[in-house]
């Protein structure tokens, strides 16, 4: 098979050898797969692969059909349409996972939107609910909503009856995050537009402190991102005044049984969602394997709005 | 009624109307009232009382006999021991109370040991099994120990299957600590005795940033003191990687409806283990009213094992 496979940090397609479905495991044709964040990491050597996932072959999440049943399993069938969040190694024409990190995909949903759903999503809804149980008729910030997580986490937020206030520093994305159903603003002086129930941190430690002002009593504030820094200062007793917590959560490096708990959570709450037509997955842009690395400099240029995902034929 | 005052940072004992209960209030001769940090910080002007509470009578728990039932009152009779934490007020004679924020005073403990109780071990059960979920066999770290919240904390952790670490700075109270179920050690190096599964901060910012990297995978840490200071740093990336929680709390500014979820939650996890033995409270030391200036004096000394009360003929 064919495969992404970064090597000194650049961007290349290589053969591999096919893998081939372990107890448990489905083998799946990857009809397309997403571009994250960790993946511009990884190809920088910032990110390894956790134990477990192909550490050559880069990429979070994939979408495809199921060609391939190792033995044990009972979830899926041959031709069923499934996608996951992987540790690795989704930019690939085949891959194997375990059947119970995989979820089925909504018909609605064509190959290069179940591509880039998994990760943003699972990453927003676990940060939205497993964690900070968002609730309806409470206040939602989300800090760098223009993402592929900020604006799964407007949707969701939205559509779970939350308020939904959002920072998107590039003036020329607001508007259409505001389309999916939040009140956006310039990250300056957000305080005011407090207090909030629930903080979704996507950028990082420069908003820590402010976030800590800006939490209504038994707030949350959630840390799934840091691109603009890691070491915050925070003030415990404005903490302790408003009975806060903050929660940090990384999704990558949790254990089978773990992804496979958010994956049914994203079952249960996020794809009916979908399939209703609540909540859409935005798409940027795709490329054929073959153009990988140009989807490559694409992520890494930013300031796009909607999911970079790779196709395969 | 009597009731401790303070005057110009000086604490005196004066006369005050008697109290009358309100609809579904209890009033209470009160028997013995505890000390704790917090009127240390309301006589220096530092922590005024919530809405509601006696501005101008310290005292932030209480225990003692009913002797008035306002209207609407069902959960106790006439000479009911009760014990309570409330908003203040608790340094009088008398002392009115919502009855479901009252608890009932097991046999065993005499006075002083049930005035001294409920500020300590509603704050210790709070911080470690409704904020931080404390289960069997995991490990727990207790900051500043000694404390009257520390050695609460000691013992319901050791009481629920927990392994427990304690530091305590001054070295003639390791042992008597370790008493209580705990390893004791010197705060310096606690790291190298982690990873822990929550940490009880009762000593404030100084021990944050090694306390997270001390955090198992999905540690908890519980910020409820902050005497060392209240200004800590944040390692963000070190709290995604574990992805740890911090949890901040106070009990004082909560409204009548938490705190009474938090008596019951004392009634159900923690009077049935000092009933059976396997938790005590240390008291070290009495004082009766008219010498209540005594008692402050001996709380601010500091370096004591057990409570301070104030007793009431």
């Amino acid at each position: 098979m064919r495969a992404v496979s970064v090597r000194d940090g650049e961007v290349v397609v290589e053969e591999h050898p096919d893998p081939e479905p372990g107890s448990g495991e489905v083998l799946v044709r990857v009809r397309a797969a997403g571009l994250n964040g960790a993946d511009m990491m990884q190809r920088r050597g910032l990110y390894p692969a956790p134990p477990g996932a192909p550490a050559d072959i880069p990429g979070l999440e994939l979408a495809g059909e199921v060609v391939g049943l190792g033995p044990g399993t009972h979830r899926f069938r041959q031709g069923d349409r499934v996608m996951a969040i992987v540790g690795g190694g989704g930019q690939a024409e085949l891959a194997t996972l375990h059947e119970r990190g995989a979820m089925p995909v909504p018909e609605s949903l064509d190959w290069p939107e179940a591509g880039g759903l998994p990760e943003v999503f699972t990453t927003a809804h676990d940060g939205l609910f497993t964690q900070a149980r968002l609730e309806p008729g409470e206040h939602l910030l989300v800090h760098g909503a223009a993402g592929g997580v900020g604006t799964a986490a407007v949707q969701l937020g939205r559509a779970c009856g939350a308020r939904v206030t959002a920072t998107v520093r590039r003036e020329d994305l607001r508007e259409r995050v505001a389309e999916f159903g939040a009140e956006v603003i310039a990250p300056e002086g957000f305080e005011a537009r407090g207090p909030f129930n629930v903080i979704l941190e996507l950028v990082g430690a420069p908003n820590l402190p402010t976030n800590v002002k800006a939490l209504a009593t038994l707030g949350r504030i959630v840390v799934i991102g840091m691109s603009a820094g890691a070491k915050a200062e925070l003030n415990l007793g404005a903490l302790m005044g408003n009975r806060g917590r903050i929660m940090a959560s990384m999704l990558r490096a949790r254990p089978l049984e773990e992804k496979a708990l958010a994956m049914r959570g994203v079952e249960r709450n996020v794809l009916p969602l979908i399939e209703r037509g609540l909540v859409k997955v935005p798409v940027h842009s795709t490329f054929p394997l073959e153009r990988a690395a140009e989807a490559y400099e694409a992520f890494a240029g930013g300031g796009k709005l909607g999911k970079i995902v790779i196709e395969f034929g």
